[in-house]
């Protein structure tokens, strides 16, 4: 028999990604189906399982040509214990022994971790992170998530919370609301979502009823966080002052994050970084002015390599390391 | 023969400590020995090799009774190959061999580790940690130094600045300058010196002039962090200022590190931390305000128990782990 194969699977609210990847790393096949909540969940493992096995049928393997299954999924997890706490659109209830269910559906062994950690592994692996034993991940999407690798290993924390970055309190005083209950995260400031309603309120202010980002919201009704960094590339100064409030607190945050765990490489994905240099030089600026200078020279801020296979990735080497 | 020990090694800018330890981190003697920096450093690891020699002799024992070293040092350290960056104080080059030197001084397994980590290993193994595989412990003294457990493991970070989080930008306008080259740093506001500061520029600015404290600085023509600690617990307007003013910036950082690297514990030690309550009250007050819901009430904020201790505490650990 030729190597096995790993199953990674990135659990989604709404779509499954599930994929065949060799020992190494390399994606064999890929594909997806929705997530299907019903049931208090009960679903979830048991399509999983199916789709493995038909997906192996169609290929005329049978599973004891995979390894295992990791899996990453969107909540806090005990990797230990392989249960996932609390999670909101999944129907689960807390404590839920997602390891035990997946591995009884599949009898296969499973692991399990969080999607932004399972994310951040991906990058360390094979993406921009390029192997360092040392990374932060964080992804910039409609909100702001994050996962680090400590010595080679996720950091899990206490309560499976490690790497929650798009919860850093960054306004102290007048912060925005977030969905996690209190004011002023990160994610109220970096996400999509937070861009758009920076820029929404600096319109609105009629400080100044001229420019393009000015003129897009007039004809639209509404802005794009997109819109905010195309305006800003063209010079634009409402564009800017919004990029330049943005990328003070992403950079502040990323160098109080990279004083207290050291990574060689920040790595930045989700559709925000999609904007590149015109966030990532003035984020490496504030980044300069407030990281404990011994440090400056030895962390790289890079943009993620990996896109949305960054989660299946992952997943597959959380199995490799746990099987180890 | 009986149970080899551990020699435990806390070497500073002045003194060195150094304790034998049973394998289950009790500590059996300890002692004291002048950190001689003369001739680029060179003598430190003889002088522990032969302070070494000598109390086995004392003791009726040879070195065959110890299992290996452990040793903090005041610096970044690359631990997997034993060497220390930089050192401001010890007259050792950039990558010194540390681990090597006291290898070679005394023919015993060395494995070497910042200071400021080696306390929190000590604080997590025998201290207020409680044996707990995710414990942040923080030390505010003249400076602020700090140490993460994650996983059971030390985050040691990329270049050993792991836990650097006395250099955490808490001020980012204004702040007041740093030893390491930057403002508004932890440190400039948490540490014994920083709280002397604010308190001495609060009672400069003359808008207020009565009060127990202004009336000690007026009596000394200065005053101490304890002081300021001292007047607040008695209800003195300005000291209770203070005290506001550094445990707001301290309970953030603390909020933003949990949100991070969720620990289980939060160990403060150093001579700030004896002021107990008065300072500890209003730090879990704007931790709680500032930390990630979720772990909010999976997060405890305790004194240090081991003192002086903890290095060396922290020290054997170290090599009790390095050779399992």
């Amino acid at each position: 028999m030729s190597e096995q194969w790993l199953l990674g699977v990135d659990l989604g609210g709404t779509t499954t990604k599930l994929a065949f990847l060799s020992q190494n790393g390399e994606i064999l096949y890929k594909w997806g189906i929705p997530t299907d909540n019903s049931n208090d969940g009960q679903n979830i493992t048991i399509n999983i399982a199916e789709s493995m096995e038909q997906k192996l049928s169609e290929l005329k393997l049978t599973k004891s040509h995979l390894l295992g299954i990791g899996m990453g999924a969107p909540g806090p997890v005990n990797y230990e214990k392989g249960i996932i706490y609390n999670t909101v659109n999944l129907g689960w209830p807390d404590h839920y022994p997602l390891m035990e269910m997946l591995q009884k559906a599949t009898s296969l062994p499973v692991a399990i971790e969080n999607d932004a950690n399972c994310a951040a592994a991906g990058e360390m692996w094979k993406g921009a992170g390029n192997g360092s034993a040392n990374v932060l991940c964080v992804t910039l999407g409609t909100g702001v998530g994050g996962g680090i690798v400590a010595n080679g290993q996720i950091l899990q924390g206490y309560r499976g919370a490690g790497g929650e970055i798009g919860h850093i309190t960054s306004v102290t005083e007048g912060g925005a609301r977030c969905g996690c209950g209190k004011t002023g995260c990160l994610e109220t400031v970096a996400s999509a979502t937070g861009i758009v309603r920076i820029a929404t309120e600096e319109i609105q202010s009629k400080k100044n009823t001229s420019g393009s980002l000015f003129d897009l919201y007039q004809l639209n009704g509404r802005i794009s966080a997109k819109d905010v960094f195309d305006c800003a590339s063209k010079g634009d100064a409402k564009a800017l002052f919004v990029v330049e409030h943005v990328a003070h607190y992403l950079g502040l945050a990323l160098a109080n994050i990279a004083s207290t765990v050291n990574p060689e490489k920040i790595v930045l994905g989700g559709g925000v970084s999609l904007a590149g240099d015109v966030l990532l030089k003035p984020v490496q600026t504030y980044f300069n002015k407030y990281v404990f200078p011994p440090i400056k020279d030895y962390t790289s801020i890079t943009l993620a390599t990996l896109g949305n296979d960054a989660g299946v990735i992952g997943a597959a080497w959380l199995i490799k390391n746990h099987l180890k």
